[in-house]
């Protein structure tokens, strides 16, 4: 991500990323926050986006609130930033809410759930779909200040070493998927594992699993799996469009005065808007490369893979809703809001899209 | 749209639309700047999208910049605005670019074009692939700071007296349809029409004129469109994403400190993503209504008329880029970017919302 792309335009050659330069200097900060991230520090796309919403709330309070940002495992584990954002060890902390389903069930909702939301449709429900107040409601318990940051749009299926040409193709395949896609794979007679990311290269490469899905062709092409893996299946079905998260601490939030406060939210806003088209951008040049220069050979998920991959995902995310009365809550807002919306994209984006691709 | 959404969540009820209500009141403004309109006053989503930019530049800068919005013929005329920004009569003017083609044909890319962008695409082009530097490149021969401020989403083809079975259909059929999409209409042998608002809906229901497009189902349900009209097609394949925008002039924007700058065009950011965001929402309820209250036909365009509408809008559009250097460039970028986005829209956006919609 261009940390500059915030500030280009007419202006631009006046302002450097993160600091100002026109000779005026900035004010000493009022308020020195800590970021924590799951990610590795400088991680494409999701730990420079991190950075960039930092150098956003810098530029925009004329450095009176500084933010450093932690890479994982820096100040605190990947996973333990949620609970040290909470206590008060760090101010900020950046991740997808699908971490913390060991916290709260409905966390999920609110990053990725299979056959859920696109990017579009899940920025309609959080904002004006009631969405927000609910995550808000789901993070009070934690004394965190909720908040979107980031979308990896619509991810890929995942890279694959035999092909699918039906449900049956699914049986028995060992694929590296975590999470309730994981569960939904189990259902229709895979094995879904459970790796780290350093594991999954050469696991794909030994033949140990037949298939890892991972973000999508900008991510997967640094990552290398093109050269553990022939096929690369559309579309992700069990991520459709990945919301990334900045929650804040409640306390920390409060302290800050009014206008610093509108400074923080509206940064996260531009910080969820940029990564997608940062995404879109990138990962069409990514895919591009994959095929024209790797050789890649993209499939598209069967209709009927497809028919079956939902059918068990509604199932398993509504076992899931289950859970308790506040997960329940949340999912009925989002499958009454996704029933909603579907009739509208199909109407719009899913109308269009497809007409303009018939020539 | 809420102006209260973009500042809702935990913090939302020490704060009051508009104005600080924590007991600290705002500074005096230090710039007291002047938007001028192409809406009425309030217009549902684009005038209260603008309301709304203005009341987060007010939040964010504590008073500091104080932005007073006028409405269509308060100030100055509707298609006045960006001559009254370029001489400074007003700071900032919102409208979309396309009205602007009289003053450079180049313009019309950056809100919208026959078979062009949809939202998503259209934000990467703009932040991520260069478009927002050309938009800059045509706005600097005005002494103006270009902006992307809203999206209204893909819209929808319009209202029809009668059935549109075949390219066949087309002919002679005399349509309220202004811009480029009136040209390929004409092409593909209909009468395009050009009227005020005011007439469309009495020339509709009188027969005059045997369909008209306007915007999407919020907007069109709220000027009663469906009692002139029996059939509404989508999708609208003339404006798939239009850009709305907000510019400012260039020596009042860099007089600026570059906090209170960085300030206005995270606002501008915040203000394109939430308007489409509010249309995925508001565009589904109100289609809704058409269809269960209001017994609307909903019609897809056939294949064959989505082709034959591509084909002429490619060749008129790549006809208007003929017309000076500065659209030809602007043209080269949009039509590369599209050809590639077309791409990985197919295998993301595309894939994923065709796979979920079989069931």
């Amino acid at each position: 991500m261009k940390r500059r792309q915030f500030i280009q335009g007419a202006g631009a050659a006046t302002v450097a990323a993160g600091t100002l330069v026109s000779g005026k200097a900035m004010a000493a900060p009022e308020y020195k926050w800590k970021m924590v991230t799951t990610w590795p520090k400088n991680f494409p796309g999701l730990g420079t986006g991190a950075n960039h919403l930092a150098d956003m709330i810098k530029q925009m309070t004329n450095g009176r609130i500084e933010v450093k940002v932690y890479g994982a495992g820096e100040l605190v584990g990947a996973l333990e930033i949620f609970d040290a954002v909470s206590r008060g060890t760090a101010e900020m902390g950046h991740g997808a809410a699908y971490y913390w389903k060991g916290k709260s069930t409905a966390a999920q909702f609110f990053s990725a759930v299979p056959f859920g939301l696109t990017a579009q449709e899940m920025n309609g429900w959080l904002y004006h779909g009631g969405g927000m107040e609910l995550w808000q409601e789901v993070y009070d318990q934690f004394g965190l200040v909720a908040g979107a940051a980031g979308n990896t749009g619509v991810q890929m299926g995942g890279w694959f070493n035999k092909e699918i040409n039906s449900v049956e193709d699914l049986k028995g395949l060992k694929m590296r998927i975590p999470g309730l896609g994981g569960e939904v794979l189990k259902r229709a007679g895979g094995t879904p594992v459970l790796l780290p990311g350093g594991e999954i290269f050469p696991s794909l490469q030994s033949g140990a699993i037949d298939a890892t899905e991972w973000v999508g062709p900008y991510n997967d092409l640094a990552f290398g799996l093109h050269k553990a893996a022939k096929y690369y299946y559309y579309p992700g079905w069990h991520e459709p469009g990945t919301t990334l998260e900045c929650f804040i601490n409640k306390e920390a939030f409060e302290a800050l005065p009014d206008d610093l406060q509108a400074i923080v939210r509206a940064a996260l806003r531009v910080a969820n808007q940029d990564m997608l088209a940062e995404s879109m951008v990138k990962n069409n040049r990514a895919l591009e490369q994959l095929v024209s220069e790797h050789g890649v050979e993209l499939r598209n998920f069967p209709e009927d893979v497809m028919r079956k991959l939902r059918e068990i995902s509604d199932e398993v995310v509504a076992e899931e809703a289950q859970k308790d009365a506040i997960t329940k809550k949340v999912y009925d807002s989002f499958v009454a809001y996704r029933a909603q919306v579907e009739k509208w994209t199909a109407v719009a984006e899913q109308a269009y899209i497809n007409g303009r691709s018939l020539s």
